[in-house]
C-alpha cells in the first residue's frame, strides 16, 4: 500500500467533488429525459439481490412499478416475467439514479434531472409523492398510487418544467448553503430548502398562472411540503459521488445504500463492486401509535446525502430534529463531531454554524472508518412493514462492509 | 414590599401575555388605519426628549417626516413649528406603535396592524423600506426616500392588503414558532420568518396577478428580503407588552427603548413612567470599510423583541448570526443562558432547539436584574452617523435605569 498514492488520489477526488456545478435543469418522465432507458427496466435501491430475496415493501414496489407500466396485468405475471428476464431489475446507482426508500423507477415515472454544468453529466431522482399514504416509495401500490403518479406527470411536471426552463438551471448549491444556515441537514430535515426552492420558482409560477390557474395552484399546494427538496438534494449528492467513481487508489466511499436485506457500500478505487453487510439497528422515534414490531426495512439510498457530508454528517445544524427523529442536542453534536474523524476534508461552502462555520465533514475514507472503529452516522425515515412511513431515526452504518472493502483494497494494491 | 403580591401580579402578567392571539389584519396609511391619529403628530423612538436634545439621524428623520407630510416647506420652518407646538413630537410607545431605529411615523406613512383577536387591541409598525440606502428609518430623508414611501403606499400596500384580506388574519405565532426552529431569533435574523410570511400569501399573490401583474411582481421583489418580517415581529411583541402595561405590583419590564441620547425602560407596575440611562456600549461587527468612529445612535425600539423573550433572549437558536453581528456560538449560548436568570417564565410555544426545546426566557423582572447584576442582552443594527446601516452587534442594557425603577417601585409599595 502506498499511502502517498492514496492520499494524492483522495485529495484529487475532493477537488473533483468541489469542482462540480450542479443545476436543476429538467423534470419529466424518464422516457423523455433518459431516452436510453429501456421500457422493461425497473430500478430499485441497494446492491442487487436475486429476485427471490426481495421481500416486503421493496418487492411490492417493484411489482407495482411493473403494473404501473402495464408490463404485466397482475403480480403473478410480473413475477414470472422477472424470472424469465423479460423484465430486468437493476440497482439505481448503476444508472445515475438514486432511490428514495424502495427507490423504484420505471419508464413512465417522473424524475428530476440535476446536471453538472462543467461536463454535462446528470443525476436523477424521483419526485416526492405528496401527502397520500399509498406511496410506492414506501412500499405501497394501489389505484391511488397510480393516479397520484399520473397527477404528478400531468399537472405538477408541466408547471415545474416551465419554471425550470424559465431559468438557465436552478443553482442548488446556493439553496443548500442557505438551508444549512437555517437548520436543515438536507436528509431528515428539508424545511428551509423546500421553502427556498419554492421561492426560487415563484416568479415563474406567477407568470404561468393566467394560462394555467388550476395547474399552478395544485403545484403550489404540492410544493407546500417540508420534504419536497429531499429528492433534489439526493440527486445533487449522487452527481457529486458519480464524479469520483473509479479513481485509482482512492479510498473514499462513493455509495452507501440499503436494500430490504442489506446495507452496502462502494469505494471509488474499487469501482462498481458492492461490499455488503447485514442491516444495522437504529435508534428510532416512531410516530404515535406504532411500536418496534411494526418497523420494516425496504431499502433506501437517501444516505447519499451522508456520503457527501450532509444529513447525519451535519446534524449539529439541525437540532430541531430532536422532535422528529429523537436524540438530544448533545448526542447530535457528538455524532456530528465524530464524522470529522472518518473524513478527509471540510466542505468549502456548506458550513455548520455551531462549529464556528467549519465546513461539513466530506470524503469518507474507509481506512479511517476501520482504524478509528467509527462508522458513518445516517439520519433516516422508518417504514412500516405494511408500507408507509411511521417514524424517523438515526442509524450507525455496520462495520463489516468497510472492513471487507478495506481488505479488498489492500489485496488489490499489493 | 409584599413578595407574594408581586409574584401573583407577575404571573398574572405572564398569563395575559400568553393569552394574546396576534394576527396580522391590515396594512395601509396611518390615516386610514388609525383615524384618531392627528395630522400634526410625529412619533419617534425612545422616551421623549426636549426638541433641542434630538440630534443626528433621529433629528433628520423627524424633520424629514414633517417635509414628507407637507407640514412645512423646509427644515427651518419645521423646527419653528415644533417649537411653537404646531407640530407635536411624541414617543411611539404611547400610541401602540413601535419604532425601528429612528422610529419616525407620520400621518401618510404605511404601517402594519397586528390585532389581538381576543380583545381587539392593536399594535402598529412601519414597513421595511427595502434596499434603498436613503431610509428614514436610518436617519436619511431625500427625494428618493419620499418616492420610496410613495411606492410602498401605492404599489406594495394594495397588494399586501388584498393578501391579508384574503385571510381572516395571518397567524404570526405560527410563523415565529417555525422561524425559531429555523435559526431566526426574530431581531437581527428574520430570514426564515420572511420566507414563511411570503409563503403564507403566495396563493393570494397568484390570484391577484392577472389583474395587477406589475404590482404583484414588484411586491414579490420587495418581499424577497431577509428583513421584511422584523417589523411584524416588533408589532407582535408590542401587542404582548401593551397587554401587561399598568398591572399593579407587577415588576416586569414592558418597554426597552433607545433614543439618540438615552436608553429607557418602562415597568408594568410603574405605568407610563420612563426610567432612563445613558447609552450603553456594544460589541459590534461593522460592514467592511467602516470604523467605530462612524457609529452613531439614532434611536430604536426593536428591542421590544427582547422585552418579550425573542432576539438576544433566544440567540442560541440563531448561531448563523456570527457572520452578521459577530460573537461565537459559545458567547451566544452563554448570553442566552443568562437571560433565564432575569426572567420568570419560559414561553409555552417559542422553544429553543439547543436547550432541548426549553421555552424562550420570558418576563424580565427588574428585581432579578438588580439582584443578579445581569441586564438584558440586545441584538441590534448599527447606524452610521450620516445615516444608513453599517453593521450589527450585541449590547448589554445599562443597569442604572433598572436600579432606578427598582427603587421607585420599592418607594411606591411602602
Amino acid at each position: 500500500v502506498n499511502d502517498q498514492l492514496i492520499s494524492k488520489a483522495n485529495h484529487f477526488a475532493i477537488e473533483k467533488i468541489n469542482s462540480v456545478k450542479p443545476f436543476l435543469v429538467n423534470v419529466g418522465k424518464i422516457s423523455k429525459l433518459v431516452p436510453t432507458y429501456p421500457k422493461n427496466l425497473i430500478l430499485t435501491s441497494g446492491a442487487p439481490l436475486p429476485w427471490e430475496e426481495y421481500e416486503g415493501g421493496q418487492r411490492e414496489a417493484i411489482l407495482g412499478a411493473i403494473l404501473f407500466e402495464g408490463l404485466a396485468k397482475e403480480k403473478k405475471e410480473a413475477e414470472s416475467k422477472i424470472i424469465d428476464k423479460e423484465i430486468l431489475i437493476a440497482p439505481c446507482h448503476d444508472y445515475g439514479f438514486i432511490g428514495s426508500v424502495t427507490g423504484v423507477y420505471s419508464y413512465s415515472m417522473p424524475i428530476f434531472e440535476i446536471r453538472n454544468n462543467v461536463n454535462g453529466r446528470s443525476a436523477y431522482c424521483s419526485l416526492f409523492e405528496g401527502l397520500i399514504k399509498e406511496k410506492i416509495t414506501y412500499g405501497l401500490y394501489t389505484v391511488k398510487t397510480a393516479e397520484n403518479l399520473e397527477f404528478l406527470n400531468e399537472t405538477v411536471v408541466p408547471v415545474l418544467q416551465k419554471s425550470i426552463q424559465h431559468t438557465s438551471g436552478i443553482d442548488l448549491t446556493e439553496i443548500i448553503r442557505k438551508a444549512i444556515n437555517m437548520g436543515d441537514e438536507l436528509h431528515s430535515r428539508n424545511s428551509a430548502a423546500s421553502l427556498l426552492f419554492t421561492r426560487s420558482i415563484y416568479r415563474s409560477l406567477l407568470e404561468q398562472y393566467p394560462s394555467n390557474p388550476n395547474g399552478v395552484m395544485e403545484t403550489l399546494d404540492y410544493l407546500g411540503n417540508d420534504y419536497v427538496f429531499l429528492r433534489l438534494g439526493m440527486a445533487y449528492c449522487k452527481l457529486l459521488a458519480d464524479e469520483i467513481a473509479n479513481i485509482e487508489h482512492c479510498t473514499l466511499v462513493t455509495a452507501m445504500s440499503f436494500s430490504c436485506k442489506e446495507f452496502s457500500i462502494r469505494v471509488s478505487g474499487s469501482g462498481n463492486r458492492w461490499f455488503r453487510s447485514q442491516l444495522p439497528k437504529g435508534q428510532v422515534k416512531l410516530f404515535e401509535g406504532y411500536s418496534e414490531s411494526d418497523v420494516a426495512w425496504m431499502g433506501g439510498e437517501s444516505c447519499i446525502t451522508e456520503t457527501m457530508g450532509l444529513g447525519g454528517f451535519c446534524q449539529a445544524t439541525a437540532l430541531t430534529l430532536q422532535d422528529y427523529s429523537g436524540g438530544t442536542p448533545e448526542t447530535m453534536i457528538e455524532n456530528n463531531t465524530k464524522m470529522y474523524e472518518i473524513t478527509i476534508a471540510e466542505h468549502p461552502i456548506f458550513k455548520i454554524p455551531y462549529f464556528r462555520f467549519k465546513g461539513t465533514p466530506l470524503g469518507i475514507d474507509i481506512r479511517k472508518v476501520v482504524s478509528r472503529r467509527i462508522t458513518p452516522v445516517i439520519n433516516m425515515g422508518v417504514a412500516h412493514k405494511d408500507g408507509g412511513q411511521i417514524g424517523a431515526g438515526v442509524v450507525n452504518a455496520p462495520m463489516e462492509c468497510f472492513i471487507e472493502a478495506f481488505n479488498a483494497f489492500n489485496k488489490a494494491s499489493k
